[in-house]
């Protein structure tokens, strides 16, 4: 049987161990911040974040009890955290010298560029540089996929992509069961691109749900307009940053592409991001018109908002495109609104005459 | 100034010759089923379905009060009705041998093709055919538009389309206003495609948020699923009928397009849809097991559902096309789960597995 180890143990990581355990041997390490959830795993409680029983024939264990060779004999590892696990888990993978058939990525994010002037990499373009054994193995995973859900069992799709398509295919074979469907994509690095891109966006598609009331809950225009603004934009954006991307060995002729702007990876997973959670949340209350200090300082005080996080490693190069002539700011209204608010503090503000005719 | 006569004072007749009023002389024609309204404005009381007042500067008249020359002096007729008072409204037009530059359309449907097995038409094509001075200059609307909401002002952003661009041009000019903000798209016979489509589609997305019930709501995972494959599959159907459309001169070069299924039109409107309103009404019926005949025989009785007449009109080309092959069914679970439904009585069935990989 095929081993798959998960790095973090918080609720996606978990998750996916549970989908991984359906067809194959499963190791769930927790994070130094997961010591709790092991604890509970162990004890055959429920995951205490989830609120849902894990299989028993996971195998969980603390980041401390991890030994040499139960990593180095991984045939596959799900980077399971979210973003401020990722050293960690680069960290285990690199000491414990793992060399597995597959990575597979659910951490989303962009990060700047060292040029500033340049458009910025996705998670899965800097990861690799930073494993000692490189890997052109990595699998990206994106679209709808509440974790929650997903535990219970509730179907949903998802895209799988990477620079050499068999290699997804592969991860397809052995994740797939009867409620979680995943489709191949033929665009790793615009699925990347996406998945960190539509909790940016969602703030400002959010922002109408608050933004025009309704007597009996909130005007839906303002949200359909925006939410397809937002897709078009996802588009512009990530085909910036795949013509950026310094490997672009994966980019097949345009005309085989479904653009993942327009698929599960964009629209898809754009579509449950607005229908909650933190980045939408952030949304709503910007949509009154409050400052985006006032509410990280008040009501969403200690909360990570990924969208926001994406929103500052976009902001140079996007600054400097715009100047150069790269990118169209006219284009761009819905993205340009948000950033004034990340950069500047100004109230969010989108001004329906800018969209383009 | 511009002289617009709207037919039809239903909800978005009615909130159309408020938008054009704006900036316009606009005469309101009620259909034969709208004398409540027309008193009730003329009352200067609110608009009976809508709850609000219209402008005073609108002329609002009942169709049996209407002069020959009140029509044919008109600039531009809108055709504000649903679809069964498209027969009265084409009737008006040619009794009173009116020559409007631009006729506009709100109103959307499919008609199946006189040889069965030929993709059906849009209501525009038809339409077209049926007016005694035949006129090119139809511009059809399409994206995101509650009435209600749009009467009271609050922003949303549509498509206009024409076999003549600057035909839609012309009248984005005439119609936009401060909350009405409009977008030209080059592709007539695909929006007023999308625009059917996706009364019909939305009826399969919107099972999801009963078939899949949580605690606390509905599973998000399995509505943003089939909300992507339901513009998927509007983009496919929508490439289908505009193929098999008699008069293709405005398909302009495919890399010229923003296909009308991935802008407002499409995914747009589809996102409203869902939302609510007739076609969500009755998915979410199916969404638990009901069928269709019990939901139509009770608690909808005697609504008029756009989507299952849009689907009727889709059955015989589809079938054929999927017989003869310009049509691929693996492709389309979604759209054969609907018809399945429509055509047999059978419950809803949307098996994840259907969906191509």
């Amino acid at each position: 049987m095929t081993k798959i180890v998960v790095l973090g143990a918080g609720v996606m990581g978990s998750t996916l161990a549970k989908v991984a355990s359906e067809n194959n041997n499963v190791l769930l390490v927790g994070s130094p911040l997961d010591n709790h959830i092991i604890d509970a795993i162990e004890n055959q409680s429920p995951h205490p974040d989830l609120d849902v029983s894990l299989p028993r024939n996971i195998i969980a264990i603390r980041h401390d009890n991890l030994n040499q060779n139960q990593l180095s004999d991984a045939d596959v590892i799900v980077l399971g955290v979210s973003s401020p696990g990722v050293t960690w888990a680069l960290d285990t993978i690199n000491r414990h010298q793992a060399r597995p058939n597959i990575v597979a990525l659910v951490t989303k994010g962009l990060v700047s560029a060292a040029e500033a002037q340049c458009a910025p990499q996705t998670y899965a373009e800097v990861i690799s540089s930073q494993l000692t054994e490189p890997t052109g193995r990595i699998v990206g995973i994106g679209g709808p996929c509440i974790a929650r859900e997903l535990a219970l069992e509730y179907p949903t799709r998802v895209s799988f992509a990477a620079k050499d398509k068999s290699v997804a295919d592969d991860l397809r074979r052995l994740l797939t069961t009867d409620y979680y469907h995943v489709t191949i994509l033929d665009d790793f690095t615009g699925l990347e691109a996406c998945a960190a891109l539509k909790n940016f966006i969602c703030i400002g598609v959010s922002a109408m749900f608050t933004a025009y009331k309704l007597d009996d809950g909130y005007a839906k225009n303002p949200v359909a307009a925006l939410f397809n603004q937002g897709v078009h934009e996802i588009a512009v954006l990530s085909q910036w940053i795949k013509a950026s991307a310094k490997d672009n060995s994966d980019a097949a002729p345009a005309e085989q592409h479904v653009d993942a702007a327009f698929d599960l990876a964009g629209l898809g997973d754009l579509h449950v991001t607005v229908g909650g959670g933190r980045n939408s949340r952030l949304g709503r209350y910007l949509g009154v018109g409050r400052l985006l200090r006032d509410v990280l300082g008040t009501d969403m005080r200690g909360v990570t908002v990924e969208g926001v996080d994406t929103g500052k490693q976009l902001l140079p190069g996007f600054r400097a495109a715009c100047t150069n002539g790269e990118l169209k700011e006219t284009e761009l209204p819905l993205t340009s609104a948000i950033l004034d608010v990340i950069e500047h503090n100004y109230a969010f503000s989108m001004n329906f005459n800018q969209l383009p005719h």
